[in-house]
């Protein structure tokens, strides 16, 4: 026997394909599910939710508006309407995020003070198999030699040699949430040992030994693979510099999967010239698209990577099975996964 | 107290660093233990057992052929005497290979006709971890676009793209002794699918299914990455060719760390050139060294590796490691670990 409720409005706001909007929909019958793909702005690639800039027709711009108007539930933020989205959304009480690192965004454009009664989650944990596996693919490309591989394939040079194995190796993960998680349980797998570095020093499976980050310096000479995954915050901003790299051994391998804004880039660029690094693996830059001026770019023991190792064709099927599961909590008042903390801003 | 006992002349035929000679020296006290360098092949890089070929002054060959004649326990083949072991060592009781996959050559040199009371044991289980880690980075590779990167960087281009999760794929791997069982492992541990072809059917751990040679055929529709890693027997000769690349599902990953002589190269190579395959991963070869004009090389879906993809800097200290252990086992009378089959090669 269907319950007396009230309707609850949900909107779409960035592509997604209709079998996930259908899952959606099946949540409960008290949501009103609004996907008109017409007004969204088309992906560029498998779950690129910013899409491509095409401009709405003044009536289709109307009736965007009085969708937004009426929403209380919003599916990712309106890139549209990134400015003006607290006085045009006015309802807007929940907003599911498809990125994890939306702390920045949200701090610039002053949602948490503009929209006091909205709650913002993230996607965090959405993208941690596909980082993972973006880092041991750059780990192993390091110790297995690949660079040193494809250079005699080009001269059609068979020469045998020796590389060096994960076993044994250590790594210093930076950051450990979802991501940093997913990354130490791999590198273990490996027979790799793992140090931790955190705020919070509750015990984390997958983790060799815990330090906070007053203790950094301790730890970036045992690692001869540092990877940093820490969200952007005042504490993180240019939290390695020039003193970190020399910290770390000889030949060592660094990994950014977090934001640029969290590394002094010269720095970087610097040890990396100098041969104090043996290479890098950055999906992350100060400034991005990364210019086409960067040194970084023609370094043959960097890889550059266009701020992608996120983005998997099975991105927005993880991102809907959090959605929904946060739908059901929401519609029965019980507390959402992935509530941003807007002081800490992750 | 010691014991009245026998010595027994243990020769180290091949390069070993001097400390993993002293741990071998350590074993017991009935061991005379003869490592002479000077009379041994420089390696040309960590772990060669082959060596330069250098060669030795009428004394040094004397002095050499003095050595095998008394020697009873042969660390590694001699390579120098590869023709007439049996004759300048008619004394040997026991020789523990260096590499895993020997069966061939003791049936080439007819050993095990010529010196009958001679066990030989193999170094399986020893390039278990670097072979794995190769497989792996290939896999990593393909599924996480590093071709697609590496082109990109090349034209300082960026252009955000999603690339598709080793979660849920599904790989195969023919022949499932050591080094296939750390394969499907640390498969098992990115969440892949794994299916394991073998003779023998007892079940083996980290492994979904598990089919005899003769269901090859309803296994390889269904992998993703095809890993091949059975010996050298007449049963294995050429068993993958074109019919078993058509089998494949388009864009197929296939991944050699096997013998070049189980693969029909010609077949595997119109597979490549076809687009059939997405691209190989491959250590051994029809011919080694691959020769220069080898299509293979040029090839941009394909990395050749000159058969290094087992040989690691850690290497000898794994090998010596099993020889201590067969050692004991060896003076106490119990039975060694990796006797070669001399009927099924390996």
């Amino acid at each position: 026997m269907p319950e007396q409720h009230e309707t609850k409005t949900l909107l779409i706001a960035s592509y997604l394909e209709p079998e996930h909007v259908e899952r959606i929909r099946q949540v409960d019958q008290r949501l009103d599910v609004i996907y008109e793909p017409d007004l969204l702005r088309p992906p560029r690639y498998p779950a690129d939710h910013v899409g491509e800039p095409v401009a709405r027709s003044a009536a289709q711009e109307a009736r965007w508006r009085s969708l937004l108007a009426t929403a209380e539930i919003l599916f990712d933020f309106d890139h549209t309407h990134r400015e003006d989205l607290p006085e045009v959304a006015p309802n807007v009480r929940w907003v599911q995020a498809t990125s994890a690192g939306i702390g920045q965004f949200v701090a610039r454009m002053g949602y948490a003070e503009r929209m006091p009664a909205t709650l913002f989650t993230t996607a965090s944990g959405v993208h941690a198999a596909p980082l993972a596996e973006f880092c041991l693919m750059s780990i192993l490309n390091h110790y297995r030699g690949l660079r040193h591989l494809q250079a005699c394939q080009q001269r059609h040079h068979w020469e045998r040699f020796a590389t060096t194995d994960l076993q044994g190796k250590t790594v210093a993960i930076i950051g450990l949430g979802r991501i940093g998680g997913e990354v130490a349980r791999l590198c273990q797998a490996f027979g790799m040992t793992v140090i931790g570095v955190r705020n919070t020093l509750s015990p984390v499976a997958h983790v060799d030994q815990l330090h906070p980050p007053e203790e950094l310096h301790r730890v970036l000479p045992q690692a001869g693979v540092v990877i940093m995954i820490a969200p952007h915050t005042p504490q993180t901003e240019r939290m390695l510099g020039a003193a970190e790299f020399a910290a770390m051994p000889d030949g060592a391998l660094f990994i950014n999967i977090g934001r640029g804004s969290t590394v002094d880039e010269d720095a970087l660029i610097a040890a990396l010239q100098s041969g104090k690094l043996g290479g890098a693996a950055l999906d992350v830059f100060a400034e991005e698209p990364l210019p086409a001026s960067s040194p970084l770019w023609g370094m043959p023991n960097v890889l550059v990577s266009p701020h992608s190792a996120s983005t998997s064709d099975r991105e927005n099927e993880r991102i809907t099975d959090l959605f929904c599961d946060n739908l059901r909590r929401y519609l029965d008042g019980r507390p959402l996964r992935n509530v941003l903390d807007v002081e800490r801003l992750y």
